[in-house]
Parts: structure tokens; sequence; C-alpha cells
């Protein structure tokens, strides 16, 4: 796709998701690392180089044999890609600028930066390595606070938790010699993170907001998208977005971002390169952040919309997969992942070592509660979780774990008119449920099943109710998800009162009214409503409406041929 | 993921895309082909035999190296195979079983097995290669009858379309000395094609039913799902899944079916191994064809639903990359796709040749519409697409060129009463469109909106109507879209007479009916149903639910504060 060839600084799970994105394109890559470094093992060429990525002729020699070199880690000699950028004689530019990658890789340094740009980020101090200073930090910022290396930090290596005057001899043990910064503690309610890509011209193109999860320091799961409302995301979208603006170089970016309980977003850390919060992008995206990448770096293009979700209903996680404590023993997890439909498993050759990263696992679905509950079996806290989709392929039967529409009724005796409707739930082969819910005798109940509608999964309500008739407009003034009606008939009124009780409802919370009694109608709008999103409802409506067609053509049929007098006998 | 080292004869793209996918899970593979072949490329290994996978000796070299040995082609030694697998003195298992791959590239034995099993295929003869023997196949089948070699012929390579008897000749230069056969003309509506993957305890699992377009006998284009009835996809699955039942060994396979005029399905050939029509898996599936061929062979998981799309939304269409007349030019294409929002490009590292099958490209969208607008671009036959995915990310300001929801009135006198509702709908962001459309004036104007608004991607319809009020009802009963009516109030009888006339539908066509004049619960109503699977629209009513809460919240403040008697001044 493109005739230049990229070296790439590091040869690990980046690198080698960076080269596996290149071959796609038909891109060149040569990197320099060590031999049967995870990239080299899947790049069969003799140009690499071996060595360090933090030896100057190691990396002249890489930047003799590009055209373009970028990094996939930030721990690489800067000082020496921009001596080689600067001095004219080398052919090779180098994307992100070295300048970018030696701000960055000084976390302090890249602190100040964002407090110079005016980003929102917590407050931090560079702090010399004696207890004194370590005592006074937490006079001023008061415990816990971060202790941080200012360099080769990485997966929670050179971070450290004083949680107390008490372990500030422990702080300076474990971050021994290393120039130290400290900041202060962001009581967060939620870590996020977004990726960006910058291309060669400095415009920005961010990936959807997700949400983070840490266990001891290192990236444990990303839920995406998160689990915060949609303005929310933007903004962290728009943070993100401005704080890669203000670096130079062409690639993409990590951002992570603390949401504190105030709402406010802090800018936390960006790491110049692939990120683990990007993983799953390669199963939720069509253009994965490592093709990103290397498009951004060898200036091919980022058109408006490549880095949205495959689909507009596309859910995901990503699990990482860290060396256990027995050899090989992380692959019990990756055994049940291949068990789990929606589950894809990326290992990345190295050899096994505990708490070493060794793959991480992609869930795809249509909604989050699915990808929940596949998490919970791969991680062994949850059962296994019966087939997904009611998609495409097999249509369960009957009643399912995972409902999709829930017929609920005020009392029992609307039972008879419902249960019509509940039928053709079940012909369809729609996942549903059926419960007595009532808004005058169980309000409390009404108020749960209404507000955790939507995280359960389900997509539409049928209610039915009587009289002065309140469920279906109450449940629908506590849920976002479409809420239909059914007017059932009491013994006064003739139904007319449930009807306008259901139809008349004010601006603002629309119930979707059927005619009087129809439970089948309500039941029909609901698989409309699915069939809007999954085709194979859509084409079973389109055999039911069929089908009406010629029983009704089959009935003119025979009156034409008895005649309208004998055709009622 | 396994300790098996898989071998493979055929180092072509399916072999480097089988690599790819064993890369993922850690499984080691070896290559029988020529040096630098496209498999070899990605697979930086010194144990690759370096030959051709016809020979004796070099496939024993690779049995003598391999736990399980398969195939990326059916064009192999097969008989070798066999052998090597009956000697007992070999490590090797062969997926799937030499006699399949023995049985599937001799054409006409393969077509002589499905008849044997009563599997429904079209005609076919052996016929020697003489001008007399192919006269009387023309005075048998007719013209035009296919020509086949019954061995070595793949991508319209061995393939003759015989128009009349002056063609014979001809036929006879083309496939010069081959043995042949000859298949009756089977003039289909349409090809469509299903990979199905056998497990080792011969259990099998379908993918979606996909629809092929062939240019020159060479796959052209696959559109997944195949544009056909659900009911017509699970007759192609079931008689595919039958099909493979009566193959031995593991692996995957593709099946291509021609549908007939009448209905029917007929089995045109299968192919034992990853297969062109399946491609799209990589993008639109968690698990792609290679993998579930790696898991196959290798004993590993593939729990049911594994085959399923992403997300029940997903639909993908791929396009084949020949290389161009001139050397490169099919890069211009590639170009295009970079240039598409949604599109992914596949190249294989083979140098360019003209007509040779240089890569692929897969598109995937959440809408069938889109993938084609993409794809007429990528073609260079239509324009370039506005950024797609009402989605995650940006959202359409207004109008957009592809509405999810279609207002229409019967009158523009409804207009005052339906422009509160679509007020709401710009104020939320969503695509939509305004039209007149009136049962009772414009009868065939409305049929074409309601029969053609599935296809063009409209999600909810919402029709206000005043009167002997038709609009909603009608439109309803020619589409499966979800169609919410409105009300409008005439100047007699307070709307009720409108009310009635929508929400009191027949059983089997139901209307969402919404309060008189309530164009406003119709628009939320329409974004709830998209809300219910696109989740940036279920934020965006939560944030609308509470702002409305705090706005009553406001108003009682101030009556608290100010006292009801004051409050209206």
């Amino acid at each position: 796709m493109d005739s230049k060839t990229v070296g790439i600084l590091g040869g690990g799970q980046l690198g080698r998701m960076m080269v596996e994105a290149a071959h796609r394109l038909n891109i060149k890559t040569i990197v320099l690392d060590a031999d049967n470094s995870p990239a080299k093992q899947i790049n069969a060429l003799d140009e690499h180089v071996s060595g360090k990525f933090t030896d100057p002729e190691k990396i002249a020699e890489l930047a003799s044999r590009s055209d373009v070199m970028t990094i996939e880690i930030e721990h690489v000699n800067a000082q020496v890609l921009e001596e080689l950028e600067n001095s004219g004689s080398n052919k090779a530019s180098v994307q992100p600028k070295p300048k970018t990658i030696a701000l960055i890789k000084d976390k302090y340094l890249q602190k100040q930066h964002y407090i110079s740009h005016g980003l929102a980020t917590s407050h931090a101090k560079d702090v010399a390595s004696t207890p004194e200073a370590l005592k006074q930090i937490g006079y001023e910022y008061g415990y816990p606070y971060m202790l941080k290396s200012r360099t080769d930090a990485y997966d929670g290596r050179g971070n450290f938790v004083v949680e107390s005057e008490g372990h500030i001899e422990e702080a300076l043990k474990f971050l021994n010699d290393r120039p130290l910064y400290a900041e202060k503690w962001a009581r967060f309610e939620r870590e996020l993170a977004v990726m960006v890509v910058r291309s060669l011209d400095g415009s920005v193109h961010s990936y959807p907001t997700v949400e983070t999860v840490h266990k001891d320091n290192i990236c444990h799961i990303v839920y995406a998208p998160a689990r915060v409302a949609d303005s929310v995301r933007r903004q962290a979208k728009i943070l993100a977005e401005n704080a890669v603006k203000t670096f130079e170089g062409a690639g993409i970016f990590g951002v992570e971002m603390f949401q504190m309980p105030s709402g406010d977003l802090l800018l936390n850390e960006i790491a110049p390169r692939p990120h683990n919060s990007g993983h799953y992008t390669q199963d939720a995206c069509v253009t994965s952040q490592f093709e990103a990448h290397i498009r951004a770096v060898c200036g091919l293009p980022l058109p408006d919309g490549f880095s949205n979700f495959s689909t507009p209903g596309t859910n995901s996680i990503m699990l990482n997969i860290l060396g256990g404590a027995e050899p090989n023993s992380e692959l019990e997890t990756c055994r049940r992942a291949l068990e789990t439909p929606g589950a894809i498993v990326h290992l990345y050759g190295k050899s096994t070592r505990e708490k070493r990263k060794m793959g991480h696992i992609n869930i795809v679905s249509g909604s989050m509660v699915e990808c929940e509950k596949k998490l919970a079996f791969i991680m062994g806290t949850g059962p296994k979780p019966q087939e997904e989709n009611a998609s495409s392929q097999k249509i369960p039967a009957g009643l399912s774990p995972t409902p999709l529409v829930g017929m609920i009724m005020g009392s029992d005796s609307d039972l008879p008119v419902m249960q019509v409707g509940a039928n053709i739930l079940k012909k369809f082969g729609v996942p549903f449920e059926v419960k007595i819910v009532s808004a005058h005798r169980t309000p409390h109940r009404m108020t749960n099943y209404a507000t955790e509608a939507a995280s359960r999964g389900i997509k539409a309500i049928i209610a039915g109710a009587g009289g002065a008739a309140h469920l279906p407009g109450m449940v629908a003034a506590m849920t976002s998800v479409p809420v239909i009606g059914v007017p059932v008939k009491g013994s006064t009124l003739d139904g007319v009162d449930s009807l306008h009780s259901i139809v008349q409802m004010p601006r603002g919370i629309p119930v979707a009214t059927v005619a009087i009694n129809n439970s089948t109608n309500a039941a029909l709008l609901a698989i409309r409503i699915l069939g809007a999103f999954m085709p194979e409802y859509q084409a079973k409506l389109d055999e039911y409406h069929h089908s009406m067609e010629a029983e009704v053509l089959a009935k003119t049929e025979r009156l034409e041929k008895v005649g309208y007098e004998e055709y009622k006998n």
C-alpha cells in the first residue's frame, strides 16, 4: 500500500500487533529489539536489527534501513532520535517527534506540559529522594499520595502509593535511585481512556471513550464504550483530543483520565504509542489502533469516522492475560475464552512468567450485559453463558435467560388478554419474560422493574392495564426503553377509560398505545422494534404478513366459489 | 494455546491468513511451499519446507515436523497424504481426511458423491475429450452448458461455457488434455455460500449464509448476510451443513449453492478449506474462518454461536482485489478503501500481475445500505459516502442523506402539529426526513414509501393524520418497520375520530399510537426505539429525563418559596 519501510523501536506485543497491521497493508516493517522478540516472530526478514532500542549505534542502523521510524515504547533513546533527525544525513523521519517522546518519557515534564497548556490534571511536585522531602509532601497533600518515578515507569513499575508517613522508607527502597515526583491522590470515581490519532497534518481523530479498571497498577479490564452518560464520553473525547493536539508528530496516543466525583475529568497520563486500553479496537472497530498508527506515521488516509465502532450496537470488553503463579496456568483463562462465543484470544508469543503480559481477550457483542456475562465466565466467576445473539443464526426457543421483551400487567385478571400476545412472541422465537407488576399495589417493584430494564438488556416493554390504567405511563416515566401500552377492557366503559388513560400521556413521556385488548399488536410492535435492528425478526415479520395475505386470499377464493349465501355454512 | 505444530500444504493467501490466526493463539505453523510465499513472509521460522505441495518427499518432510497437517488448496498430493496416514510411521494426522481431499479435488467424483447422498445438485456427466462426445452433451443438455476440468480447476481456470456447437472446438483447446465432465446449465437467480466447520467429533457449525457475485468465474463481491429472506438463509445453512456432514475429517469447508427461480437450492461445489466467500468473517465475526479452521484441526473448542456475526446488527460486503491491467493499478481501489470509514484492506504480499488475487477489502457497518454506498465509492462508481454511524461518535446535524426516522403526514395542514416533533428529532441529532404522503390522495406514493422504508435503512416511521386517519395504519400494513401514529385534532370531534381511527387497528398490524396532537411523544418514542440498540440515544434520553425532572423541581421550589397565590404572577 505504501513503499515506505517503517522501522520500529521495540519488538514487544505492541510492535508485534503493529507488524500484523502493516502486513495487511503490504507495508514493510523492520524491528530493533532482541532476536525472536514477539514482533520478529511474525516477520520473516533478515534485515531486522538485533540489539537494544536505547543503543545509539543500533538506532542509527535501523534509521539507515527505514523511511520512517516509530516506537512501541517511550523508553527509547529520544536524544539519539532527535540528533539523527536533525543531522540531515539520515533519511528516516521519526513519528511521533523525538521531542514528544522525550517530553512524555519524563512523567513530571509531561505533567508540567499539561499544566502549562491549561489542561485539567491533578497536582504534582518533583521531590528529592529523601525521607524529609517525602514527609513535607505528606503535610501538603495528606495521605495517601502517589509517588512516581519520573522515568522508565510503566505498568505500575515505578509507582508507589504512600499510605502514611510510616511507608516512606519502603517507598524510597522500592523506587530506589530513581528521579521522583509526587502526585496528590485523585479520589476518582472511575478511570476513562481515549485513543487519539494525530495525523501528519496535525488533525486529530479519537476512538470511543472507554472505562479502564486497574489491578495492582496494571490494566486489567477495559469496557468499551465506558459505562457512563454520553455527555461524559463526549467531554472525555474533547479533553483527550485537546491534550494530543499539544504534541508534535504523527501516531496514536493513549490518553488516561480520572472522572472525579464532581463529574470533572482530570488528565492522568498519555502514552505516545498504541496502548493497552485500545486493544478492544482490534475486534470492535474495523480499523484497529495498530493500523491507525501505521497509517498515521506513513501519511495514509484517516477519514472521518474510521475510528467508530464497527456497528452502532457494538459493545466490547477487553481482559488482560497476565502470567499465572504456575507457568502457563493463565492458559486456563484462555481456554474458557475459546469456549465462549464472541470472545477472541490474542497471545503474544512470549514465554510464561508470573504477572507478565502474555496476551489479552476481546469480547464483542451487541449488548454490554452479554459482554459482562461472558467476562464472568472467562474469569471463572460466573456460569457458562447461554448462546447469545437472538441474532442471525439460531433462534432461542421460548423463554430465555436474557429476555429482549418484558411483558408486565397490573393483575392476573389481565392475563387472558395478555397471553395472546405472549403466544405471538413465543411463535416468533423472541426471548421474553412475563411478570405481574402493579402500579398501585406494588409501586416499589414497578420502580425497580422500570429502572433496571435497560441495563438488563430489555429492548421493549409491553404493559397491559385496565380502568385507571397507570402502569404503562408510570413505567415509561422511569425508563428510556420503549413502552407499549395495551388498554384492557374492564366491566364498564368498554375499555375507553383504559385507552384514554394510556394514550393521553403528557408531552415528554410517550407510551406506544395499541387497540383495546389487542395484545397481539403489542407483541407484533415489539417484534417490529427488534426487527429494526435485528434483520431476522424483520424477515419473520415479512413471512407473517405474507401468510396473513394468503389467508385472506384463500377466504375470498372460497367466498367467490361457494357464493356469499353458502359461505358461513 | 496448543502445543501441536500445524503443517500447512500451500503458502498462498489462505495459508497466510491461517498463519495469522494461529499466531494469535500461539500455535506453531510450518509451511510447505516456495520460499517467500505469502504465508512464509509472516512466519519467521527456519523449519519451513521449501518445495511443491505435490512432491512426496517434501510432504514426508513436512509430516515429520508436524503433529497435524492441513491444506490451503485441494490440489495437493492426496494419495501421498493417505499413504502417510496409513503407514503408521508418521506421527502427523491429516485434517480434513486425505479421502475427503481426493474426493473433492476430482470435481466429477465430488458431484457423484452429492447425488449418491441425495443432496440436491445440478445434472452432470463425465465426457470424453472429443467433438462427438461434446455434441452429444449438447443434444442432451441444450446450450449453453458448462464444461469443466475434473481436476486442478479453481477460480474459473478449468471452466468453459459452451454456448453453441460452434464453440466446441474452442472449448477443447481451452481445456486441452484434461479429464472433463459436463454440467447442465443452472439458470440460477443468485449464488449463495455458507462456510461450515466440521470438528474432530464430526459436529458441524455454520457461518451466516452469504450471497456471492462472480465475474469471469472469479469471486468478485460477497454480501453477508445474503440479501434474501431469512427462510432462504436457513434453508441454505441446512443444505450446507448436511453436505459437509458427508465428508470425513476436521476443518472448514466452503459450500457454494445456486438459488433457482423456483426458490430451490442446488449444491454447486465445496472446497475443503477456507474459502474466498468466507473472508468477510475476518471483520464481521469475532472468530474468523481461519481461526475456526485452526481450532477445528487442533481439536480446540468451537462453542455454539462462535460463528455468529459480531453483533446482531452487523452487515458486511467483501470485494476482491485482482491485479489490474497496469502493474499496481489495483492499488487505486485500495486507496479509496483507505479513504472510506468502516473499510479494511487485506493485501497478501504478492507481486502484482493482471487478474491475480492480490487482496480483498471488507466493509462492515450496521446497515447493508451503508455497505453498498461504500462499495460503490471504493469501486469508483459512486460518490464519497458521508460519515456513517449516527453512532457513538459524532452526531450528524439535522437532515442527513441516511435518515433513521421518516416523518410523514397526510397534508401540510398537519405540519404545525408535526413540526414540534421534528424539532425534538433535530435536538437529539437524529437523522430524519419529513414528507407529505397522503393515503387518500397519493395512494401509490404511500405504497412506495412504505415498501421501500426498511431497505432504505429507516428504523421508525412517524405518521400524522386527522379525521378518517388512515395513513399510519395503511403504511403499517405495507412495512415491517415500527409505525408511530399521531392523531391530529380536526375541526370537529376533538381528535377522538383520529385517535380511534389510528389506535383501533385489527389484530396483525400494530400502530404505536400517541396522544392527540402529541408529536413530541411520537418523536421521543422513535428515539426510544433507536436507543434500544444505539446506546448514545438512550444516554441522551436519560439526560432529557433528568432535565425534565430538574425543571419541575425548580418550579416547585419557586412555588414553595413565593406561595401558590403569587406563583402565577
